[in-house]
């Protein structure tokens, strides 16, 4: 991603943790001219991402720090493999260390819970996406991450394109009416999704166009049939509590994605750390 | 918290999901004079916090808005307890749905995993603490969070207190001359403490003075010995890798805290969810 | 548009006019406690657009003040109609005056403008689209300002659809592999939008499948035997120095979309003017 | 103008355009290590204005690429000519090119507009000047494009000086009282401008001793009486829907200033576009 | 002055007291519904200025908090004098009050400063005036404060009037090359001040005319003798180290300004305090 | 410190000054090509301390400024000494100057005062500590200027430690009830202090356990009693209106801390300039 979409976020981070005061423990106890050399790596398996986003944080504090990258952003790294090397003055390194570690293994761990999803249904067709339930400030940085992990990306925001929920159905008042003034409504290049509970209400949409529909908490039955009825129309998403457990069934259903909240708003980190040779 | 404090956030999280056009399927299909009553309901038990996030939201869309609050913040709330209503205007309300939603399902998370952790270890003297190991930008809130789940809480930034890592003491020469430099460097209200992988570190520290000792990685028969070496000298706390399953046996050794980086970094979310009656 | 949107950019605006000292003439010449009645009335016929921004100004200045509004944003309005009245203290209203009056008279303008070109191919399927060639920092207010003219909007930038220009063609290797990938790259919402020069690329790129085509520059000859090329499988754009006298021909060889750069770019104000009773 | 002044504007206006996710397109379809040898041409004669504002969004997705100025700001250019040369990465080259043109054709088209008035008037001693009347958020830049288009500068706010309208004057009780309490509010550097409509106006300014005088929308006729009877004793500005018709004939009635809103509020833009060879 | 010019700076203010967790020994030690009356009063004689922002430091925190004003800034005040009420919760009247009393204090002890030499040249004609040389982030509230106390202002930036000193003298080549090039320069609002070390170079600044003269560092026949040069032809500005003892020497000699940093850059705080009643 | 942690501010200091237009003085008078060798001095003898933001104004305005240090911060220095020389284009250099000035001047100020305090007490334990009565904006850089003078730091917000004054003990009702609140709240590596008029108050703290007391307003005999009491179970510090001549009598009585507003909220400019050579 480029670094003008990042750097306001990264330089927000350090703030957030240098305070007025900046770290007291470091100038206290590390001498100004003391050096280092520091090895970023994995401590579990898993997939990279926001390596850029992590030596960022170290740069804006010293530009004069030597960065060597041994992996890239996407990749699968193993337990102790290590990712990236610092060289250069010890005090900016150690202050920016937790900044750069926080967004490195949340980002990380993103990465690493979608790449578990995909895992899970490779050799279906469906892809993993992700949904707009993101940590609040990182969502275009979790959503590189959803692609680093083999998932593709759901809506950034509520302006770019056009889901149609069940409270916007009610308030329009019914599928129907709610798709032509969505229609009416959008750009050319604004692109239409539906919500979806029942066979029924699929039905109605698909009599009105739509682009995607959004098949929400069906079993894997009713998902096959209503890809049958779908029939190619429209793009098909499937969504409700996925798992790595459930994902292969409703995958071998047909729908061409499935959508988690998860990978976002659950996945665990993946740790990494920072070690001082 | 103090409304001032958390305002920006809100703001920013609600610009980073209207992006430039705002909430477009909900002004196409939704009438602009259409009215709403929403409830903010558990689908899950758990710990609330985040509720004044949330309710802000809303606000910030649409001062109009009128809210009622049925739980309060640190309440354990059951599946399906209703915790807030909102009434009026349909649009801000749903605007503003997923960006509240973000805020409240994962600082109720950090609550309830906290919570899970503390209720762990009930009976003894230890508290469960935080760490710095938060979410880029929502620090202030998760630490509230860790406090509304029965935590407590460590450091804010690397400015408020001196916490000595390893790297520390390696760069300053060891563990006396890291903890000289400190105190020498730290104003009357900064207190001190050092990072011990070992016994003989903790000796050391003692030796020569210091507020409290974290205790990293140590077994339980370690740390009973380690807490007895210290006598009340110091506070001490336990670190690495703290479960449910492992808490108790830690607690038991008699240290004072048990800090957890899981409960801000890998806590999941807690779900909420917003019902349009 | 929602005041969240539209209130950080008010505010910007009146800053750069009140610099360090604000408004020293009022300041010095208008007794502190000296009330106004003032109309925001038009000096010439249009369409009305940035009422909403233009009264925050004055609203950001002084809460205190009272407006009425006797036309809608979106409304055509004649030479000397008034579209609002303010009433309160009169510092603030002449304070704002000209800021308030820089938005509202170049966001009218826009709409007027739109609403030549829309009224000059009236009675044609073809829309008016707007393009990216906005005011830096006014854009959402411009696009809204398109559609309050009676056009429809184009893309807000460049991460909300996918505009294929010559040269990405170039670039890519073809229209072909351009287009490969970009569908490979695009999420299931984002549609794709190729430009093309001439008949054999707009073949290529039928056979590729697109979402829409940019007719660039084209006579309406080879317009209408594109229109038939396309018949149906892709939205049509037309495109290139468009003017009111042009219009027309290119909207009646039947393509679904004009856009044109200049109702942004370089569309003269509507002169609106602010009297003091 | 100073890097600094402008850097904020360059920025937030590529912010605008790239939104949450960049330029998807080009991500999509040019080769990271693509490079270009691209052309900033003029399409239409004019004057150029920008150029420090245009280049600068290309540097701040890139600070790799280079530049090579081929004209400066405030020169003449001819249809087709080069201003400017840039070489290096496709990918941020093509993600800032809209920024960099919307910015340049705009101020360009300031500074052609500007230098078509201050042509029409070649030979009086009469200067054309702007207005207030500027777009939000690019007051200085179209400030600077009026000087380098051969204009003179009016205030650049509401409190660098004193510019006394007719609504101060009728709010102050007068002519007289208005000048009276200006000269007691205003620094000793700041001057005194006080708008006229009448020649009785203009008689009651000068016996109270007043900088400048703004004479609106006077015939040449009565400009001309005007200026004798000011004769040296203020600077005298005429105003009032200046064309490059009307400008002449009251340049020869001998006032020393003709501003123009139309300079900036409505000046079309000059176009210039980018190749790549 | 106008509160959208302060509240920015109130805001920063607050939060830079407040940092990530906010009044923490309010929040442990006053309970949440317990309220207050607090009186602002004067621990010493002085001239109060910036009452505006202290009382909206208090009511950033909490809206709801009421606030009646016993006296107006600019007004002299006694020991003891009260000077505002503010009732309500607590808590935000505890975490608000250093923040508003720095700001209060510190505007107060500049109109005090002003008012102290303002009062030992009383009975002259000349005006105490401000410089540059003021607080960083409060210029306008500390030339707001000098008006209260009895003086003038100076230019506000270095965009408002020029004022030629001895250093651009020298590199534009001497006094009259200075000051041809600042009348190219120069917009029709905009004065010329320059400053002159000797009695020849104020007269080659009046060959070529010139707003006002900077004499600076000249004892008081000097100033005598150049306000006789001068001769009513530009306004005559004395500096160097003003004081009070040396102040009235210096308007003997016929000055029209005399300007101080000291009112600014050193004036000790006029000590106010929060009591609680 | 950090120069993220200052270049907001002095890129905001830069821009209050700089205004809209830039500095106009110098871009009318001084030739765009002309190079200075210039010189900052000092104009009277003190501490030096802000040397790092005064020059990061002149590198903000062009990062191709030459700088040499020929002092330190920290460093006593004399009348006349030089601390910088500052090489390359004569613009930047003088339209940064006030701003660079206006910092260094006051940081300065701030050590000397701290320094002429400390020396007072030279040979005692005490130290000189600061308070929260600083500059608004400026809270980081003064601290650090006292540190640089000799003094050492207290709190830097209302958020890093607890200081429980007169008005929190009369809302929790009591000294040992606000004690235990505030325990019982405080994080492990939060201390607290308490501020005590009386010496029962003070017997009143000891026996509830407190980390340092402030011992305010008390004559040093009393100030003697109070450290007897105390007896090495918290750090003792001194407050009330401390001068050079107080302070050592204060001293004497064995307090280790003595607490100064005055080197913050009052202390006048160390005078430095700018020449050029």
């Amino acid at each position: 991603m480029l670094r003008l979409l990042i750097e306001p976020l990264v330089w927000a981070a350090l703030l957030e943790d240098l305070g007025r005061a900046g770290d007291i423990t470091t100038d206290a106890t590390v001498p100004e001219d003391a050096t280092v050399e520091a090895v970023v790596a994995a401590r579990q398996p898993g997939v990279l991402a926001g390596l850029d986003a992590a030596l960022l944080a170290f740069e804006l504090l010293d530009p004069g720090l030597k960065f060597e990258r041994l992996a890239g952003d996407g990749e699968r790294i193993e337990r102790g493999q290590r990712v990236a090397l610092i060289a250069g003055r010890a005090r900016p390194v150690l202050a920016a260390e937790r900044t750069a570690l926080n967004l490195l293994c949340r980002l990380s761990g993103v990465a690493t819970a979608t790449r578990s999803l995909a895992d899970a249904i490779a050799g279906y067709k469906a892809k993993i996406v992700c949904t707009r339930k993101t940590t609040p400030g990182l969502r275009a940085l979790e959503k590189e991450a959803v692609r680093l992990g083999g998932g593709a990306n759901h809506r950034f925001g509520v302006d770019d394109a056009m889901l149609i929920k069940d409270n916007h159905v009610a308030l329009a008042g019914g599928v129907g009416p709610a798709l032509e003034r969505a229609r009416a409504h959008a750009g050319h290049l604004v692109k239409i999704e539906l919500e979806v509970d029942t066979l029924d209400q699929l039905a109605e949409a698909l009599a009105h166009k739509v682009d995607a529909v959004l098949l929400d908490n069906m079993d894997p039955e009713t998902l096959r049939r209503a890809v049958a009825m779908v029939d190619g129309r429209a793009v098909t998403e499937a969504s409700g509590r996925i798992t790595r457990e459930t994902a292969p069934a409703i995958a071998a259903a047909g729908v061409d994605l499935i959508s988690s909240g998860w990978i976002t708003h659950s996945a665990p980190i993946l740790d990494l750390g920072l070690d001082i040779a």
